[in-house]
């Protein structure tokens, strides 16, 4: 369980004698991850413990290109001039294995990929390959408390900190930095985005010596630390009567602080800041607007390369829930786009996947890629906080790769958001893909053995999204299991579908939020319905969804280009599955489907149930093909599942039949 | 605002000087209560600061009958032959006024009442009373927990514990003490019935020390400390390997158990016990009844006068509220009734007032007199978990009486629930009133100010049920504020329409439950309608209720005596403000009223709003005869309800406009 894609499990090689000396010409910390991963590797993998050399006619050699001197032609070398640092070639070429590359990074990453290779039995003296990746920056935030907790955590409590403590024994975070490592994540925010009072801290010495050491650990992984902070820590910390970002005591209190950080921490990452949301402070209080705020923090930052990343999840959350006018989804755009320009150039701008909150389905956030001039990185949510929580299964990749597919036609037809983060579209300095991580202190790193295969994929797609959900699914299948062909093939289907039957049994249409109040697990149809939140469904006797449209709604289709704008905008063309969140329609209006809304729900709650009890007998036929200890696991997570799929399909379908008073045409049971 | 009711303002009277001298010819401990409280009130009163005698010749003679010697003629004593050791007499005679009764109790209840005669302005040279209560037991229970919580209270900690340890200082306990007995309590629980890891050690040497000494603060003021106990005690404290209550060991466990307590606290009340309900461990474990649990308990208790009290809140609390046959309200009745006969004398069971849990509205639970040979308790609430929170107000005394009144016909007409639990129906051998306290570590010990009434007038009631609500508010007014005739018409008046606005603006006609969950503040229609705790309204677009009726439902109505059984169980006869409660039915079905039950509902919630904002107006003219901290803590608090009850009104409302889609016949606005 604890050892997740990285079991090295024994193979079978003709090359294996090939290990027994492995050339490291490189001397940095990274080297020295290469090293402890190779050996742990090779030993599991072959039974041989690789002797280290720095010798040219090893039969594989690792260093950067220009350690290899006279091993790589001009031709190689002419390939790397515009490619990034962490770029990487294998090559197998004169009876030898070269792994290269502008940097010790490449060479961390020409490894993980070698190893990858071997692990799915490919033949490396076939091998010669030059791989990139697209996003620049990779990142993962915890969402981790100083008290041990873990906001949105579904796999025990922090690896990083236990009561009120950094965590001494720092193990289990160097070998969360290799698993991050080995899928090409190249950047971690260590705390939660809501900065409490004691965390507040981390900012200043009474911290920062141990947080050089969790620095220090993760950049021997080729991961730059990043730290969440408050924006209001001049007032908390020192006392200061102000935070205004135009204060110059602030100014030059922020500049202190960055200055001492990175005395501890040379290579620090920056800042994540969630400010003015959820009550967090922020330069509203002011009367500054976000980039007055970002700015400041970007100037203290720029000496030391350092960067901030500022999130854009800036809502009213004390909505009336009266008001039909005030639309949530309209909410990121409409703070965020009238600002484009005025953001120094290492302020990133950090935009979640969808409108409102990581939904199962969302249309995709129209604030990305809408600001020319302002660096942007998507953000997506691997913890599974509405997604079933790591009890139920839930493979994201399929959601991921929807979204980095979506065009926009920001800049014209093909102008995806994969494009976008990608900073092939508007000229971002820096742009990428930050995520909120799901890992835990459970033996398993994730609560459900299953959703290690979303830490995984996040990755694998960060680095490359033009891998497919497939592909992503195989390699993690096999590297976290077996290569039985079986075991591939029923694992497989059961993590891609699962995603839509996760949909098909909760809330449906696009239409978001039936769920349980502040857990956001199980269903509770009207939960979010009076509420404050800015999230509802508005059903009532005759239909139900949000009008959205220009004419009737609150205009929030209008944020789109066309012709997404006119797509959604236009409830003929509205795709389906995201009808509830564009319109408000009868229970009797007919989907492009040929099915009536409310028969739609109907059945696709049927279906979902049934497509967990298949998940389950799936599952069952694994048994002798996993390991007691995982299969027992997934299975326990199943059963929680089921019953969750229970709840789900009888409330909804209860709810709506006495709603609408439509009976089921097929005659199924209603309570 | 501490003080409550015994403010003792100044008064003008010609009797002043008779309060020079005070004989007090009794030396027990409460005598000391007596002089203690007599200093306080008459230096207050009339700045006249009395000294003590033992002498005859005294004004004012204080002493148990028996004491008093010649004083007391024949007649006199002859009145006191049949009527409990509580009843006092207060007797002006030949220019002396006595205070007197057969114990020591009895004074100072004769004095306390004295006390609120002088308060009032009434003429002590013209009384002559003798007072007796007409319940036996008159008890509070605190809900308190060990690190400092209260379950379900809304005015601050507890003034028992805080941080896991008993107060130090005890000096609030003891004020305490003096008001409970000032209307007459005279048994307390001080721990909390869910009865958790730590608290079950109270009946242990590790906190009997300190337990004696809150023993020893209440026993000098009449009242006797009981403990709420956990069933499973044996087996927390000691490891037996069970705590099955036909277990010889288990049996001697508790024997030595109570011996102990009685070393320390040697008038010590006995247990209160929730037992095998919301996941409490009980007899159930072991295949064993509640009559075999408490006798088990009451058999070691016997020895020493010791009481077990018995909640009869024991319910299917893990409920599929897909089953519409089980019936939560039916739980206490199917429970306990065939035990009848079975439990021992010193068992008394606790049945709350309705078959639910304390919601505004519900019937009268038909367990109340139904079991002949078994002591039987009725339980209140005064902590106002469902009925505002003493955030809003919610003057409770008028919904008190109104149960008290209520004819069982249990013994043919006339067989109210007052007779059946002052015992004087069936042969009880134990009876009288429990209640949940509302009070806490807050300055004004209850949140809202206004809510020291209810616990005023729970005490008064419970002495004697046959006071009006009116009287109570007025004599509480008058103590607490000022006998200025406008205060007390415009106060009393907020309080005696106080619960009627409450119900007016939350759920409607009986249904109940309309409420957020766990936290029970604030609408939330379908908070618990899809929960497991048996707490439906099964709304759908045509009607709503629960039927409990024998022909469709789910028989509840048998519970009842004839003709009750028919009044509710008949639709045409059933009480509108009950009818959801008892029936499912359409929302244009024509209520008693006249109107139907959906314009009803929006009726009622339109009014109640506008009462709650007729509240704040009421309160305002107030101003200049309250003074500021009282004032303004009360206008807080209405400031707060009219939150509330605007969000009642508009969620209930538009609830149930968009459930059945029938517009309101005045047009006003829903959302």
């Amino acid at each position: 369980m604890y050892n997740m894609w990285l079991q090295y499990n024994p193979v079978e090689s003709k090359n294996k004698d090939m290990w027994q000396e492995v050339a490291i010409l490189n001397d940095s910390c990274i080297a020295t991850s290469i090293k402890n991963e190779l050996t742990i590797a090779i030993e599991k993998m072959f039974q041989v413990k690789p002797a280290y050399s720095t010798s040219n006619d090893a039969k594989i050699v690792i260093g950067i290109i220009d350690e290899l001197g006279e091993l790589v032609d001009k031709q190689q070398k002419h390939k790397f001039a515009d490619i990034s640092d962490e770029s990487f070639l294998i090559s197998y070429q004169n009876d030898q294995l070269l792994v290269t590359g502008k940097s010790d990074k490449a060479l961390l990453y020409g490894v993980y990929h070698l190893l990858r290779e071997v692990q799915h039995g490919h033949d490396i003296t076939k091998l010669n390959l030059l791989d990139q990746p697209k996003n620049s920056l990779r990142m993962l935030n915890q969402w981790d408390n100083l008290d041990g907790s873990v906001e949105r955590g579904y796999s025990g409590n922090s690896i990083f900190y236990e009561n009120g403590k950094i965590v001494k024994d720092k193990s289990r975070i160097k070998d969360y930095a290799r698993f991050l490592a080995s899928v090409g994540i190249n950047a971690i925010s260590i705390n939660n985005v809501n900065v409490w009072k004691e965390e507040t801290y981390f900012i200043t010495k009474k911290y920062l010596p141990e947080i050089k050491e969790i620095a220090d650990i993760f950049r021997a992984y080729g991961i730059t630390l990043y730290l969440s902070i408050n924006f209001a820590s001049p007032i908390a910390i020192d006392g200061l009567d102000t935070a205004d970002p135009l204060d110059v005591n602030v100014k030059q209190w922020w500049k202190d602080r960055v200055q001492e950080i990175c005395h501890y921490i040379p290579d620090f990452g920056g800042f994540v800041v969630k400010a003015d949301s959820e009550h967090r402070p922020g330069p509203f209080t002011y009367d500054r607007d976000h980039a007055d705020g970002s700015n400041m923090l970007a100037e203290a930052l720029a000496p030391y390369g350092g960067k901030v990343i500022w999130r854009c999840f800036v809502y009213n959350c004390v909505q009336d829930w009266r008001d039909r006018s005030t639309d949530r989804a309209r909410a990121a755009y409409d703070h965020f786009k009238p600002l484009d320009g005025k953001f120094h150039e290492n302020v990133i701008l950090q935009i979640k996947n969808g409108p409102m909150d990581f939904q199962v389905r969302e249309p995709v956030s129209p604030l990305i890629g809408a600001m020319k001039k302002t660096n942007q990185i998507i953000e997506f949510q691997v913890a599974q906080e509405y997604t079933g929580q790591q009890r139920d299964l839930c493979y994201l990749i399929p959601q991921w790769k929807e979204v980095l597919q979506f065009d926009t036609y920001i800049k014209g037809k093909g102008t995806t958001i994969e494009d976008i983060v990608a900073g092939r579209i508007h000229p971002y300095k820096y742009s990428g893909i930050a995520a909120v991580s799901n890992i835990g202190n459970d033996e398993n790193w994730t609560g459900n053995t299953l959703a290690q295969a979303n830490l995984y994929g996040y990755g694998r797609l960060t680095w490359n999204p033009e891998l497919s959900s497939e592909t992503i699914a195989n390699e993690w299948i096999q590297q976290t299991f077996t290569s039985n062909e079986n075991v591939v093939n029923v694992l497989g289907d059961m993590l891609l579908n699962s995603w839509e039957i996760y949909e098909n049994y909760t809330a449906p249409l696009g239409v978001g939020w039936m769920v349980t109040p502040n857990t956001h697990y199980g269903p509770n149809i009207d939960g979010y319905e009076y509420s404050r939140w800015g999230t509802y469904h508005f059903a009532d006797r005759d239909g139900i969804g949000v009008d959205r449209t220009k004419e009737t709604g609150t205009g929030y289709t209008s944020q789109y280009e066309e012709p997404n704008q006119s797509t959604y905008n236009n409830l003929d063309s509205c795709p389906d599955e995201l009808l509830l969140f564009f319109h408000h329609v009868p229970y009797k209006y007919t989907l492009k489907s040929g099915k009536t809304v409310i028969q739609h729900i109907y059945d696709t709650h049927f279906l979902g149930y049934e497509q967990v009890e298949q998940l389950v007998q799936q599952w069952e036929t694994m048994k002798d093909n996993i390991d007691p200890l995982r299969y027992t696991n997934i299975r326990e997570r199943l059963a929680l599942q089921i019953r969750n799929a229970r709840e789900w399909r009888d409330q909804i379908n209860t709810y709506f039949y006495r709603k609408s008073g439509i009976p089921d045409e097929k005659g199924r049971t209603f309570y």
